[in-house]
C-alpha cells in the first residue's frame, strides 16, 4: 500500500540529542508506513541552531528547502542554500548549522543499511 | 567522500520514455557520486505533462516542491501540492500528472533494491 501525507500533518518533534540545538524533526516516511530501504525526514533548525557533529553507518541524502546553512563534511565546511543537494556517505563526520536569520528547513533521507 | 551540488548546476534531461510527456529529470545524487542505497532525482513536469503509468521493484519516496499534481497509486488517485510526501512501495502501479498551470517540481528518491 502506498502512503501520502502533507508535512503540515506530521508532528514536529524537538530533537533531544547532546550536541544538537534548536532542531525539530518530522518523520514523513519510514518503516511504519512500509519503507524498507530508507526514511524521509524534514528538519527545521532555528537561527543559531545546529544538528550534532557525528558519524553513523546510514547514508544521508539531503535537500535544502529554505534558509542558509553551513555544512560540515569530514574536515571541510560548505555554505549551502535552497536547491542544494548533499550526499553524506556512511560513517562520514557531518553537522549542519543554521547560519541565516530565518528557519533552516531541509529534507534528510537516511538509509537503513548498517555499515 | 561527500558530495554537494546545487540543482541549477545539474543538467535537465528530457525523459524519452513511452507514456511520458513533457517531463525532465535531474540526477542530483546517484551511484556516480557514491550513493550505494538510493538515488535522488529532481523532476520538472510541464503543465499537461505526466510521468509514465508503470511499476518497478525500486521503492519511491517523493516530495512535492512546487505545483499541483494528481498522483495515481494502485487504483486510487490523489491531488497533491507542495509539502506532500508520497511513498510508493516496490512494484506498485503509479503515475504523476501535472494538473496545474505552472511547472510541477518534485524530488523522487529511488532505492537500488531489486524486488
Amino acid at each position: 500500500m502506498g502512503y501520502i501525507v502533507h508535512q503540515r500533518k506530521v508532528k514536529k518533534e524537538f530533537v533531544h540529542v547532546e550536541g544538537c540545538k534548536d532542531t525539530y524533526i518530522q518523520w514523513l516516511i519510514d518503516e511504519k508506513v512500509g519503507a524498507k530501504n530508507f526514511a524521509m525526514r524534514r528538519f527545521t533548525v532555528m537561527p543559531g541552531g545546529y544538528t550534532p557533529l557525528h558519524r553513523h553507518p546510514g547514508e544521508h541524502e539531503i535537500y535544502i528547502l529554505r534558509g542558509k546553512a553551513l555544512v560540515r563534511l569530514g574536515d571541510e565546511e560548505y555554505e549551502v542554500r535552497a536547491g542544494h543537494a548533499i550526499f553524506i556517505p556512511s560513517n562520514e563526520l557531518h553537522q549542519i548549522k543554521n547560519v541565516g536569520d530565518t528557519p533552516l528547513i531541509f529534507l534528510c533521507m537516511i538509509g537503513y543499511e548498517r555499515g
